[in-house]
């Protein structure tokens, strides 16, 4: 099949950017070719569920995991732009996969947005030279997980749940509360560190090979330099872009999901499925009603596509401000972000779940595994509550306010 | 829990007749009970799919298999009404039991209409009699089952797709096609006849228990007296009420599944789910965009509850009719059963989807099974393309003219 | 045109009921004779405005004035169910005049359930025998009328806004404010009663002719007899039917007015307008995005015509049981009624605005007027933002809490 | 009010690009004032409907007549994106005024398209130099008027349809059907030559001062270098972007027609909208179901607005590559002008239907007009029917081929 289908369409926009062109098109060819591998595989492992070892290893032999990092610290320099091009593409193929790929890139801006320089300049020069992969257990609405000081130094003691990735990671970024005050921290530890304990519990109805199950953190220790305070969450304007990037690659991956709908469905539907006898066509693809729906289908997706491709643009612009980042300038970021996530959230339920109205009645059986999609998008969608994004595009739009940031907006 | 929650009112409009009120409440009580019976088990089954035999000897030592056959034959006289109420309390907790359930009753008619006197008053008695379960082998766009004729007499040979609850049934509604000629047969035999092989081959992404897979028929005897040929399908009109009976069925199980699933979003979002911070309030029950949510859910499941009742109504009034049943009031069922199926996909699809909205990211682990509403809603509503009932809605509308009678309509 | 339309079932339930039919069919006849004068002239008096006195003086021969008064007050003794079928049926050719017509029966209830049995028995025999038309002056958002006592007894002063068909009225429900406490009062007084002037400013982009403008009370003189103090507003569970009446009888409106609209679409489609050539069928009648149009326009009207019928059945329930009313059975016509509102605003909405789409750009000539329907529901399903009717039932689904009577719920 | 308000970025994307910033500017301030000078009088004109004389010498003494001819005839050199967010700009206030003056850039398009570089280059000079104004007498569907050869010459017969901006044009392109074969011709003739007769008789529920009534042709003398036959419609693939120009200017009608409806919905919310009591908040701009409804407005017009500017950038480099111009360049701008089309059909519809649910009861005074942006939408989306439109975009999505051109797509 044509992995150049007209609803994956990677690369449009960079065919102008001619001195970029052929690293672009290097990285694009090497995520393909990720996604054909991935895609073989991902009906079976999505029944399997469970830690994708094989996979997340084909994903460090790719070379992407230095996608996100500046060529200065050894990586290869891409914005995101292009390195959620990436998640989308993974995406069409393995939702998972996507997702805990394009979490390591937003973990280490984590070290970038809540860091020191050293911090940040050690955490991007180490993982790209060791290509090391980053695992997430920062959760702030999960309060079970305590940083301690004592005479000896610091540890964290609790446990925390959704930590996507964390099994077979490299690192971690962790959240904790501090002593007594409920002061969020967040801090950067090798995931081998004594005491900390992925339980591989995630058993879920989709996403089923995130690994976004709980770690039990037993006495860890932290080192101070491991603590990511200066400025922290919320420490100045830029570091609340964390929230702006982890809402667009949630976006992305959904449209990356519902893109990998529409081409099995396109596939299913020219190939397996027989016209209706009261359609009085004699080829489902000149059926009035499967046409519409393809319309529908391909038209939501490029409405999205184009909304996540402009909050991508404008994430791009505001990362380059770095420190001198100005807040309407983060606000306008939330707000296209927002936009982003509602019409990809609507769009990808939308194509999975009438992908089937197309491809008919025998297109349920289990071996092909045609609900995973649903079941992707639809766990994944539920991150944070959708309306409320909604409500933040209201408030600009009636009174023209950007959302107040926080680890959701 | 409350088993009469407002959104599953199966008796509500019995109570005005009261001559018949204690036979229908003892009904609707067998059918609670059997219903929370099925409750308790129905994600575990769903994860393991196969013959659920257990459940279906439950249907058996319910006496309910024997609520649609005239008093006079032994039955419980039930009217469709009832039947489908029993079917949508049933479909409250389990699909696919409630898939088996109904279409047994739809093959018990499938005799009254297609055969002989001798022929249903036979299946009718012997059935209440012997508690016979019946099953499924008619698909009438599966064209790889024949009846052949030679000195010795008729036998079938072929393989039949989509053929629910044939495994562990006692009686086989068949079709194959006779001779050259492709002239579709219906006819009746016991399950046990010798050359029947139901494979047991049912995977699918949803109702995983109605074994819908394939029988092989390796040269199945059939006796003269087992041909419902007289009138056989189409050879009257009251025979044409066969396809309403089952797409009203249909609608019965969807409307029952959501029903199901409303339960279940409301039970966990008054007890598991947590407000969110945004909406500051200090529990769901009082967010505005969750109260819109079961506002919606509740206003469309009653929508579609209306038009359901009211197609029983008038599928009991022309079932009355028997053979004086005119063109024009079967093509009345035809409408209503039509749009109660269009409003009944609509709206579990749409429950089924966005009781996560309000039930939240923790409910989508694997142990609440909840994703199993949607699948079956989304399998079962495939059993035929609703945009061609939505047609039919709109000839009707527009040109005041009714459906074709035909498999489907 | 045929009037029985399959869209326009107004008798549909009574033929059940023997002994009520022929007054029941006389009422209907009445009422369609009545929809087919109002009709020739609807286009065109929605342009002009104003009040609408050759009709309304219509309304009043036809002796529909009187149909809900018991026939012991000498009225016709409908149920709401029936008059509500008679709005409707009003609704198919003129919003405007069934609003007010409607609107006179619930002026006539009010007094029923706020005043004492002096009261509305004069009430009822006065207007059976005189033919008076009631109209409304009571607007409890509007807080600028004031019920002043001095020693000369009550009067009277001030404004209202939105007193639909106050003008050409002989009976007025008034509202004001007592004394200082803003404690709103409620009376019936004659319209010729000096001081009051209904100032005919009422110009709206619709409902054009229902005088919803201004009436100026210039110390207009009040007798004890006319104040509806007992029980008044909230005095018992019996007058918290009310605001259900009224919002059903809005419900009613708009069903109707999509009836009409439907019923033109209909008629413009079959006899003006051509196929599309892109469609490649001879006729829009086989257009499949015609049909599906249309499926969904009559879809649409029929499940709110079920819930409208329901709720009217519980809300007669309800009135039969008069003062021994409980609150369980007023809430459960509240919930009833706002499923009837909430679907009815949709549909109306939807085929107003679509049935353009199936009569095409010709359609929008001037001449037929047609956009009056969209303009009609538009201003009329504004009286209270329906999406607080949806969180109503919301609250009903999830907690089984019924809504807080007030004047509009 | 700001007329830069948040939902009409009309130069979004123009800082990028500076050295034709200030042209750009330049435009973009002669356009929004000009929309201000029409918003003023918009609702009242929308009243009166007939010829908009004073706006349309308004337009003429802008200079935007020329905004699209190339520089080195004389005009502004402008590319489409930049003339279709005028366009969009004008629409903001004036639907009528929008369409009339984007169509006089469609009907000089028609010469460059249709004529021989004489033809074209006269148009361009003459057009620049006398601040003609073109108007439109070319409707495929309505074959009604013929061109006839006799020995004296040319000359055209007639009636012709829905001839929008004809009155007070200078200058008119004319299609007619030629002998006996039913070929359509297309010419260009000055409105002043004789026997030509706008009648002056449109009165429609919408868009009603584009004069889009008939036109009488009695013997018109047609030039033969006024027939535009080289190289014709559909002479080659060039000429094939005449549809995607007008479709695509009817999209930013829409969504202009939109944008100017939220932008008063805004307006109207902020200062005269009351918090409905149930609300318990102070002022609607705190309503949750207010600030869902601005949310999706919002998102709605911005997902349309990244279509239709994406379909102008394809355009755009569409008509740079003229006669060199490939099929499949065609059929990609085709797609995405059906994409923003249907998109803005939708968001516009919507739009100018539920801003009155922001803005409540009180704003569907006859005063305020505000039913206008609704009928001029409705009206001006049934140019040709959108359903066909996303059938283009469904045989493109599932089978990848492009729409076969015509006058409408």
């Amino acid at each position: 099949m044509d992995d150049r289908a007209p609803d994956c369409p990677l690369s449009s926009q960079e065919s102008k950017v001619t001195h970029r062109a052929s690293r672009v098109v290097a990285v694009e060819a090497v995520a393909a070719a990720l996604s054909e591998q991935l895609r073989s595989t991902a009906s079976e492992r999505d029944r399997q569920g469970g830690t994708p070892k094989r996979e997340r290893d084909l994903i460090r032999a790719s070379g992407l995991l230095s996608l996100s990092i500046p060529r200065e610290y050894g990586g290869q320099g891409a914005d995101f732009a292009t390195v959620l091009r990436v998640v989308r593409r993974l995406a069409n193929s393995d939702g998972s996969l996507a997702h805990v790929y394009a979490f390591h890139h937003l973990l280490l801006a984590t070290v970038r947005l809540y860091g020191s320089r050293e911090q940040w300049q050690e955490a991007y020069v180490r993982t790209a030279k060791e290509e090391l992969f980053w695992g997430n257990a920062l959760n702030p609405l999960d309060k079970n997980t305590r940083l301690v000081e004592d005479e000896k130094g610091y540890w964290i003691e609790g446990r925390k749940t959704f930590c996507s990735g964390a099994n077979d990671s490299d690192m971690l970024i962790v959240s904790a509360l501090r002593g007594n005050e409920d002061k969020l921290v967040v801090m950067a530890i090798p995931t081998t560190r004594g005491g900390i304990h992925p339980l591989g519990d995630w058993d879920n109805m989709g996403q089923r090979q995130t690994d976004s199950g709980t770690v039990v953190f037993e006495r860890v220790t932290v080192k101070p330099s491991e603590l990511l305070v200066s400025p922290g969450p919320f420490g100045n304007t830029f570091s609340g872009l964390r929230p702006c990037i982890a809402q667009l690659i949630l976006a992305n991956v959904y449209l990356g999901i519902a893109e990998g709908a529409l081409r099995e469905a396109k596939s299913y539907t020219l190939t397996e499925r027989r016209a209706w006898p009261a359609s009085h066509v004699s080829h489902p693809s000149e059926d009035p009603y499967v046409l519409q729906h393809f319309g529908n289908f391909w038209l939501e997706l490029e409405a999205a596509r184009h909304l996540l491709e402009s909050a991508a643009t404008e994430l791009d612009s505001a990362w380059q401000s770095a420190e001198a980042l100005t807040p309407e300038q983060r606000g306008n970021v939330a707000i296209r972000v927002a936009a982003a996530k509602v019409a990809s959230t609507r769009a990808s339920l939308d194509v999975t779940t009438h992908m089937f109205d197309v491809m008919g009645a025998r297109a349920t059986t289990a071996k092909l595994g045609m609900d995973r999609f649903f079941r992707n998008v639809r766990t994944h969608t539920l991150h944070d509550p959708v309306e409320y994004k909604l409500r933040e595009l209201g408030e600009y739009a009636l009174s023209g306010t950007f959302p107040v940031p926080s680890f959701y907006s």
